[in-house]
This record gives structure tokens, C-alpha cells and sequence, in this order.
């Protein structure tokens, strides 16, 4: 069940491996689906308003649109791939030693190919739209952008590590991909306003890419790269008991 | 558990077994509970503003109302008919050889009609509201609404197959009824302002039929169609492992 | 598991059994916490506007309001009294066979007591708000209120059915609250503007008798019963399969 | 399983053991991700309108960031620490006699430095906002508020211990992060207009001792602590049937 958990560069075969195919495949499909829905959500309120401004009902559509699309797309990979569907996820489950680089590199590709061709799809069906990309709001600095993108990040691959990756997460497993994609949802009621709330680079790379919109971009790979990294250190290192044997937790401890 | 898969035509008892006419029955009355509620929230709308316009709100609360109808209604037939409510779906399941072509002809007249009936019972309990029903919005053609139908669509299906039908997919066929309602909830999010986002030909020829409105209406089946149909191949030939005996598999994959 | 199914008045010492009475206390505080949210949002709207229009962005606050309390609130009682949590239910429950009419007498007067007791706990802790009470609106009959509140609680009763009562449900009814209070929520989205969308003559009973306000009143009451009695006897008698065996069966029917 | 349930002040050696380090860096964690996201989703509202006023649009957003983040929260520590997230179910399992003094003791603490962490790192990425405070509305007199938390609070309390702590929850325990999240979301949409809706000291604490708001306050631990102890009580000494030996509970009782 848990063999040797931490690799240093993947095994031998595992280029050509169907399970690495078939989890790079879905992880693209699944990045597709997710961008599709998160980024078509802003160009939607685009074309009914045609003006910049943004109203709470906005926002909370494009939460509802990010969550609920997310949700499915882990869903659908969750046991091909380990439901990724974020170049930050795979980076935290890395520096947490649950795949190896290989296999990272493989995800990343995916992700970035699969949020790419959502947005060109976006933009065919659409009528050209060009896609919108995140960017910090007025008031609000770079480095205020960072953090928050910092903070956001751990949060969501802190719930990430707690519910799919933990194996002591028992039977809350099954309401992982839930959890994951409604503190998504959550934080991007209150990052929105910011600084868009991305916690995905794969996310912010396929817009921008496709939009030629650049301004702010970093932002958006450093701070998700930290926040996850961090997240996938802390729960590793300091919440997993390793000297536990692995058996099934009850749900909530009763043995307090 | 998985005898053989693959049919042409069905069993030769199936036409009266008392199995088909309860999926049959399920099918009818699941899609006649998710278009009630799905053309209803429209024409509910509709009784608030009298005018045309569309804000953030509405698409919200349209939005949810196919997604929560959607996900009682295949949560109610999953265990009786595998909860398709939708041609497409069955369409898709019957190109990846999961239905018989019998079973899949039930399936059809049973959503369509249901899909009938709840448009009519509207049109009863409205007082003779007109039924909405889909076309494209102003500056998109109907090629645009047909390349957002196939990708939504797809999308759809694909988190069908891999949350309901996929024989791998384990305890998390519990949240596949949430999956596949909330991967429609979010599309509608984004292709609403173009397209309407059907995704499901049974929820647009109800509508179409009673409201006696037929603009645009082949996209809405042969989107659905392309789609659905590409999405069952794409996950039966290309994801689902086959060489794997069907053991049960962890949520998480650990041994990468 | 399954003993004798039909009762005609209870067993002899049904009354005094402890567990019929911490079920009916059970049915009385999840009724209590349901009412007091659904019908706290209608007041809490009122707080914010002081008038009577309506807008798509109060349709979801409403709906949401109802469809979260109410999963939380038959999530407490499943395991203990069921999860009724509205007459309507236990009516349907009763039609089906499924509990005795000494038990659905005992929730009758509990549900109800625990939305009197909510609704009391609301107009002391507004500042004596009046309570709102459901009628029909402006140009909709009482004729089609009814039609909606039979259609409407025919849905959520043939998912309360089909999720959390047959026994061939499975895992499924873990999600069961979830289907039974999100389908509610759809439903208050397609039948709010016309009818208010009660599905629950407790929820409709409470508010009513604290405000004052009866008009429409038995719309209300007859509505639901009808409608959850038809969905009762149509699942209890054409759907549930009693000739197969009592065996668990998997989420989606692998042998069509 | 269970063994001893009542403690008087904890093992001796519980001060140092890892479980109860891990448990409090995971309650400290857990509340630092949904106070970030509750109190960061009203100061995104001011960021967009930069007024007072509150639309039904702000209510949804409010309620659903809470829900959303509260959801992940749990669900992320349920394992670890039992899932309190909050200073008043901690004080209610105190009650029941779930926890000891000893272990109630480091979770408020670590509950309150997360909700400060959070206020402090809001400060910091929202270039420098001062957080808002929760206080009763014009029109509401302090007693009001204190009614509308301890009513609101009594519920969430209830739910936690219907699905989460109750030993014959079953395999509903599995969607107890997602009853107890969504009560609190459902509350806020009806308490939220007159005081706020906070159900948790610590959500009230860390945003009022950053931003130097204390009006109201007290309001704020003296209601939560009232509803989550007489919940805490009525469950544990009321429902819960102690006299029927431990052993699994279908979802849906059948042996009425």
C-alpha cells in the first residue's frame, strides 16, 4: 500500500509507464476543465456587462464557477493522477516527497498545455474574446499580491495535504475534492478584489499566454510555489505522526 | 460484478424486464424533477423583472438551480438507472459500450418525455408562461454556440465517466452525483451569457416544444452529442486501465 | 434488518420508548433550526431593504438560507429519528409503509411545536419582526399555488425516497441530506416569485400562526401531503425492486 | 474504541505528547485559514464599494466565504484534532465531557492566536485595511444579539454533535464538516443584518483586537458559550441512547 514514499528522480520506467500516461492525460484534462469554467466565468460577466466594474454578485459567480468546476476536475482525476489540476500542488506534494520530479515535470506540462488550450478554446467560441489575466487592483502593491497569493496557496494545499494526502485521512478522503475546491472558492471571495485570487500558476499562465497580458505575472507563480511548498513542509514534517502505525482513524478522537 | 460489457443490442428480455421499466421510470422522473427546476428558475426570473437583461445574480441563481435539481435528481436514479437524466450522457455511455442500445433507446424517450412534461406542468402552474428556450446570445454564431456546447459537454462526461462509470473509481462514486451536477453549475456560469449552456438535448426540446420556439435548436443536440460521444471514448480507450485487475484502489495514489 | 415493514398503530410500548422519544425530540430541535433559518433569511432581507420587491440576488440568499439549514438539519436527526423534518415527509413516510402512524403523530406535533418555538425565537431576537408567511403572488392563482406545491414536494419527497429510505441505496445516502436539501433549494429558486416554494407545512405552519397571516394558508398544507404521499406509493411501489434480494448493490449498475 | 470518556483534567502526560501538540498546531492552522477567509471576504466587499451599505449580493458572499473556508477547516483537522475551529465547540465538548480541561485549554489558545495571525496577515496584504468588528445593528439592542448567538450557535453546536461526535453517527460523519459549515453559512444569511452572525469567539476575537474595536463585544464569547454548552448537554444526556451497545447504525432507521 505505502511502499518507499520518497523518490529522488522516479523510477526507470516510469517515462513510458501507461499509469504515468494516463495520469498525465487526465491531469491535462482535468487543467482544461477547471480553466475552462474558472476564466470563461469572467469573460461571461464580461459579455453581459461590457464595463470593468465589479458587484458582489460578480464575484461570487466567479467563486461558484472556480469551486464548482474545480471540484469535478479533481474529482475526475483524483484517482488517476492524484487530482492535482495545479503546477503549486504538485510542487508542494513534491518538496513533501508524494511523487517524484519525473512525474512533477510530467504534471507541470500537462497543467500548462491544458490551461492553454482552455483558453484558446475560450477564445474560439467566444468570437475572440481576449482573455482577461490576474493582476494586483489599484491601491494594492505588488508585494501585497504576494502574500496574499502566499497565504491563499497554504491554505488550500494545507486542506490539500489534511484530506488526500494524509494517510491517515480515512474516510474523509471521499470529501477531499470538496474541500479543496470550496477554499478555493472562499479565498477567491476575498482575494478577488485584490489580486484576482489565482493559487494556480496553470491558471494564470493559459489566460495570460492566450491574452498577451504579462503585467503582474510572477506574482503568480512565486507566491503559489511558496505557499504550497510551505503547506506541503508543515503538514509533512510536523502534523503527519509517523510514529503511528498506519491503521484506520475513527473520524473524530475519541480517545482524547 | 463486470460480466461482459459490451453489447449490440441488448438482452432479448430486457423490452419487459421488470429492471428496464424501473430505470426507465427513473430516468422519466429524474429529468422531469431537474427541467422543472432548471426552466423553471428562467421563467421565475422572468416573474421578477419582466425585461431581458441579465445580471450576475440571475446567472447565479440559474446556475444553482440545475446544479442542486441536477444532483438530487442523478443522486435519486443512480442506484435504478446509473442516473443519466440527460441523452448525451446516455449517449456517451452507450459509445463506450457501458448501455445497450435497447436500454439506451428506453433511456431517450424517457428523458425527452420527461423533459415534456415538466415544461408542460410549468406552463400549468405559471398561469401559461411561455417557456424559454435556448438559443445564441447577440454577436455569437451558431458555430460558436456549438464549439461551447461540445467543450462543456465534454466536460460533463468526462466527470461522469470518471466519477460514476470508471470501475477504478472507488468510494468516490459517493460524491459523483455532486461532481457531475457542479461541473454544470459552473459551465452554465460561463456559457449561459452565450449559448444558454444546455449540455443535455432533453432539457432543450422540452422547452422547445411547449414554447413552440426552435431557433438554433440543432446545436443543443449535436453539441451535446459530439461531446458526450468524444468524452466516452477519450476515458474508455485511453484512461480507465485495463491491464489493472479491478482491486480496490486508495483515493490518493501513493506509489507513484 | 428489515423486519415487519407496515405497522398499523405502533407497538404497545412505542410510546413510552426511550427512542421514541429522543427521535421525536430530535424531529423538534433540527425542525426548530431549519425554520428559524429559512424564515430568519425572509426577515433578515427585510432588515436590509425595508420593502417588498424581490431581486435574483435575494432569490439565492433565500434558497440558500433554506437549502444549508436544512442539510445540517437532517444530517443531525438521520441516524436518530430519520431526518424528516417536515409532516410532509413523515405523510409520505407513512403512505409508504415506512413508520407507524403512533410515530408519525408524535413527529407531526413535534415538527410543527419546533417551528412555532423557532418562529417565537425570531420575533424576540429581531426586535419583534412580524414573521412573513408564504401566499401566492400577484397574478398566480391559489389553484397554481397548489399545482406548484405538489410538484415541487412530489421532487423532494421521490428524493428523500430514493436516497435516504430504500434499502438498495448504498453508500448513497450518505449524500442523502445534501440531495433532499438541495433539490428544496432548487426548488425555492423556481417556485419563490410565485408561490414562496414551502414543500413543508411546518415550515409554512410556524411563521404563519406567529404572524398571524393565514392567508392561502391550506395551499400549504394540502399541497405538500399530496405531493409526498404520490411520491411515497410511486417509489414505495413501482420503483423499490422487492423481488431481488436485500444484497448491496454497487453506485452504478454494471450489468445493463 | 472509547474507553474512559470523562476526564477531570487530562493524562498527565498529555501537556508534552505529540498527538496534543499536533492537535493544537492543527486547531491554530485550521482557524487561521477560515478567519482569514470570513473576515477577508468583508473587507473585500469594502475594497469593491467602499461604503456601509449591505445587498442581498453581499449577504450570499459573506456566507458563502464563511461556509466555504469553515468546510475546508474542519474537514482539514477533523482527523488531528476533532475539528473545533472554534473557541465555543471546544467550551461544548468541554461540557459533554469529549475533552479534557487540559486539552480545551491549548485549543482556545491556539484558536485565538490563529483568528490574530489571520486579522494581523489581513492587515498586511490588504495594504493596511483595518478590519471590521462584529456589533449589533441600529435598531438591535445588545440583548437581541445576545439572543440571535446563543439560538445560532445552540444549532451549529447540535449539528457537530449529531454528525461528528455522537458514536452512532456512522458513515454520516463523513459530510459533518460540510453540516457544520453550511449551518453556519445559513445563519449568517439570517443573523448577519442584526449582529453579524459570528457563532465563534475566536472569528470575533482576532479582527476585534487588530482593528481596536470592542464595542458589543462581550456579546460575542457569552452567547456562543451559552448555545455550544447547552447543546454540548442536551445532546450528550438527552440523544444520545446510552443504554443500546455501540454497534453500527444504518443510515436510516428501518426498525421503527
Amino acid at each position: 500500500m505505502m511502499p518507499t514514499r520518497r523518490y529522488a528522480f522516479g523510477r526507470v520506467d516510469e517515462v513510458t509507464h501507461p499509469d504515468s500516461i494516463r495520469a498525465t492525460l487526465a491531469e491535462f484534462i482535468s487543467t482544461l476543465i477547471f480553466v475552462f469554467a474558472g476564466e470563461g466565468s469572467l469573460l461571461a460577466l464580461d459579455k453581459i456587462y461590457k464595463d470593468d466594474g465589479t458587484s458582489a454578485g460578480e464575484l461570487v459567480a466567479i467563486a461558484l464557477a472556480h469551486a464548482f468546476s474545480l471540484f469535478a476536475a479533481i474529482a475526475s482525476s483524483m484517482n488517476v493522477s492524484g487530482g492535482h489540476v495545479n503546477p503549486a500542488v504538485t510542487f508542494g506534494a513534491l518538496l513533501g516527497g508524494r511523487i517524484s520530479a519525473l512525474r512533477a515535470l510530467y504534471y507541470w506540462v500537462a497543467q500548462l498545455l491544458g490551461a492553454v488550450v482552455a483558453s484558446l478554446l475560450l477564445r474560439l467560441c467566444t468570437n475572440n474574446m481576449r482573455p482577461d489575466a490576474f493582476h494586483v487592483s489599484y491601491g494594492i502593491a505588488e508585494f501585497h499580491g504576494l502574500v496574499f497569493e502566499i497565504v491563499m496557496t497554504f491554505g488550500m494545499m494545507y486542506t490539500v495535504y489534511a484530506t488526500a494526502i494524509d494517510p491517515k485521512r480515512g474516510s474523509l478522503g471521499i470529501i477531499a475534492p470538496l474541500a479543496i475546491a470550496f477554499i478555493v472558492g472562499a479565498n477567491i471571495l476575498v482575494g478577488g478584489p485584490f489580486d484576482g485570487a489565482s493559487m494556480n500558476p496553470a491558471r494564470a499562465f493559459g489566460p495570460a499566454l492566450v491574452g498577451g497580458r504579462w503585467h503582474n505575472h510572477w506574482i503568480y507563480w512565486v507566491g503559489p510555489f511558496i505557499g504550497a511548498g510551505l503547506a506541503g513542509l508543515v503538514y509533512e514534517y510536523m502534523v503527519i505522526p509517523t510514529e503511528t502505525p498506519l491503521t484506520h482513524q475513527p473520524l473524530a478522537p475519541e480517545d482524547y
